[in-house]
């Protein structure tokens, strides 16, 4: 298998400047890139719910960097995938500071005929090789994935 | 597992859904508490750098985590802060999964007679105790917190 890493191996350095915006509890971040995203917590911790809480967009950006690794390297393989769904659930723990101690990542692949086989090698790829997220969430956590492929209609 | 449910089942779980949105890498990913976050990558990756990538995500959830547990404790402090930047830099490892080895978070107070002794403190209960996100990424990154303060013209 050739490399079908998604990130940038000439760059090792990112980058990040979060600002707060007001009076709540929201925050607007842009990356190093140039792209924004915003922040803001639950009522009872005294936000707004206005946007993704950080702990949220630690799942988020599991879901993207796995996903990423797994859509390159099916189109790699030839694979004709329609559509692609990640669902990942967190369970944190009580004590603070409340990291996640367990997380499932379920990959939903939808296609033609795509062989179970090929989602697998690609899900075990990116987990075990290539998936920086994962990789550094693994160092606290229990990080399973599991995957269905779906014939497409 | 396929449940589509983003509502979030119990205080400790989070939950993100994430999906492909195209024949590039950008992803779509909802939040458990219903909000979205584009994620894309750099064009010699296959993307379009529309959007930040997963490993910037993780920088901006970190500023965001540590942001909120110090602003909320500089309030309670009664510190009268009139803004609040966090610039976090993150150095990765060159060998995949090329996780973050070291990252270093800058607190910017800016406000009216701030004392440097309750940032201080703010700072040091968000890093030691409070910042889930920080917590996970300092399992296999060295983490380091510094703080300005800057009197408001």
């Amino acid at each position: 298998m050739t490399s079908t890493d998604t990130t940038d191996t000439t760059a090792s350095e990112r980058h990040a400047t979060v600002r707060l915006e007001g009076a709540g509890m929201a925050f607007l971040a842009t990356s190093g890139s140039g792209h924004t995203v915003r922040m803001d917590t639950h009522v009872e911790d005294g936000g707004a719910d206005s946007a993704p809480s950080p702990v949220e967009l630690v799942l988020m950006a599991l879901g993207g960097c796995a996903g990423m690794d797994v859509i390159s390297i099916l189109r790699k393989m030839r694979e004709d995938v329609t559509g692609y769904r990640i669902e990942v659930h967190g369970v944190r723990a009580s004590e603070h500071p409340q990291v996640y101690t367990a997380i499932e990542v379920v990959h939903i692949v939808t296609g033609h005929g795509v062989k179970p086989g090929s989602v697998e090698r690609a899900v075990a790829l990116s987990a075990e090789k290539y998936c920086s997220v994962s990789a550094m969430l693994a160092r606290g956590a229990s990080v399973s994935h599991r995957f269905e492929v779906v014939e497409a209609g």
